[in-house]
């Protein structure tokens, strides 16, 4: 099948092996794919991945125990957990220690025609929600996680570190919850396309006091300290970055101010979807290109230069 | 006045000016004082103080507004608020960003004759809790701390990450309170000693499992990853040691586990005198040696001794 692998770099192959159904799993045939930040971490050696990438897409079930499932647009939570272990029979199976997560540990990604998952990974699609959206579930959902891990008072002052595609989402998954975060980035022009989807931004470098709940989407550790500067004392800070470099931290401003701070990777799928299908959220107008999986290699550049929002492959 | 006076090191001083009283304000004659490991971060760098260190005593009020107050027994929080800003009108004077803190920020401390605090810092001591114990009871509040921040569930595996003073203090505070803390550290002498106090203990290089909530009083932020690495997915780090050093992190971990990193300083005193007041508590045993004020370099020397949990200082 053709595929994007990485290997020190990505690149395109039309002869990659497709992957082989096992029981309780399905295959898919991926129509959209996302390029996200933690894509190119792993093309920077973040989890030291070889294979396929990719772990933001729609598709359709090409084979399944379930005949049921044959033929329906599915999107599909990224971490496979044992089902057996602890973490797994608490419902979190995204915290098994012995999962594999789709595009970034043991398991080949979306960036193909083909990806296999669990069966109990997919999640159905409701059809007023179209591809270009159905795509942005995965990243979403990671967004809604910081509302399922913490409590946040309506009057909260919320602001949203990092202008990034991930930056973006979370502060329109805040707003269609009611909340009214700023975004604080460096892009004037991506400052102004989150100020028409209704977002009120600032430039970075002009905040000048302190917030009840800051969510560090800025992509890099270095930046750890000014996001803890930015939290008031007894405030919370809600990671989002995972990257592959280490930076040079002094925590004892975590100490001194009694800071939280709260690791938050993927979430449940539901609320991501809820938003979609319902309209609170479009996010459509974050989409910079749609590429050719031919065209992965462009995609990649073009999703890490810091001026694009978000970039699509078009698999099939 | 005699005090120990840190400026590059710390040397005794007979010839120091005594505080003079402001409105509001008490003069205490300082009867014992503790050193802890903030007093040998200063001595590193940390906050960049000069000035008396010390910010653990007892001592008798010598001049108060309030004549009643005069010739009794006290130990005094350490944070002296505005009084005015948002933070001081919550109750929360210890985040006051206008504060001083005795013997470390803008304020002379505790290895002297005499100290001056507000009145409403100062709490009395019971007539059954001895200097040696009520010298305690500001480290001790700062253990008793995590109990207000952290909700933690009666059956949780706790971990508590280093055997020197202030481990030892958080997990007589956990275990006065029904928990049943593993202290982990690296001198077998001194876990021999914590296990007399009836906690258990392990060499923290056979530990091989995660906690539901590790407390780092380790004392270096180079420690950091391995703490983070002891905790389980979802579980909670807290956080208690300030130091003067940066170290390489990264912060990846925190977040693919989504583990929520909780800073604590200060605590309230009252949990503290309660515990020492009513016997659930004597950290006695953690006295190594007690040194006069004269001999405060001497005393800082063995404070720093890794083999040694407390050191004191006989001031009057």
């Amino acid at each position: 099948m053709r595929a994007l692998v990485l290997d020190r770099e990505v690149t395109f192959r039309s002869d990659f092996p497709a992957p082989t159904r096992v029981p309780g799993e399905s295959i898919v045939d991926v129509v959209r794919a996302g390029i996200c930040a933690t894509d190119l971490e792993l093309a920077r050696g973040y989890m030291n991945y070889r294979g396929i990438p990719g772990h933001e897409f729609v598709g359709r079930v090409r084979a399944s125990d379930q005949g049921s499932m044959i033929g329906r647009r599915v999107v599909g939570e990224i971490n496979a957990g044992c089902g057996r272990c602890e973490s797994c029979r608490a419902g979190l199976g995204r915290h098994c220690a012995n999962r594999t997560v789709l595009g970034i540990l043991g398991r080949n990604g979306a960036w193909a025609e083909q990806l296999a998952l669990p069966d109990a990974n997919l999640r159905l699609v409701p059809d007023n929600v179209p591809d270009e959206l159905a795509v942005f579930v995965e990243p979403l959902a990671a967004a809604f996680e910081i509302l399922e891990q913490v409590q946040i008072p309506r009057n909260a002052g919320l602001l949203v570190l990092g202008d990034g595609r991930l930056g973006a989402l979370v502060a329109l998954a805040l707003q269609s919850e009611g909340y009214l975060p700023l975004v604080a980035g460096r892009h004037r022009e991506k400052l102004a396309r989150l100020q028409r989807l209704g977002l009120e931004t600032i430039t970075e470098g002009t905040l000048d006091h302190q917030f009840d709940l800051v969510v560090d989407c800025t992509g890099r550790n270095a930046g750890f300290e000014r996001a803890v500067s930015l939290v008031r004392p007894r405030g919370t800070l809600v990671l989002k970055s995972t990257t592959a470099a280490s930076a040079a931290i002094n925590l004892a401003p975590l100490v001194v101010n009694e800071i939280s701070v709260v690791g938050s990777r993927c979430g449940r799928f539901e609320p991501a979807l809820d938003a979609l299908a319902a309209g609170r959220i479009d996010p459509r107008p974050l989409i910079d290109a749609t590429f050719a999986l031919e065209d992965g290699a462009a995609a990649v550049r073009a999703a890490a230069n810091p001026e694009n929002f978000k970039v699509l492959l078009s698999v099939s």
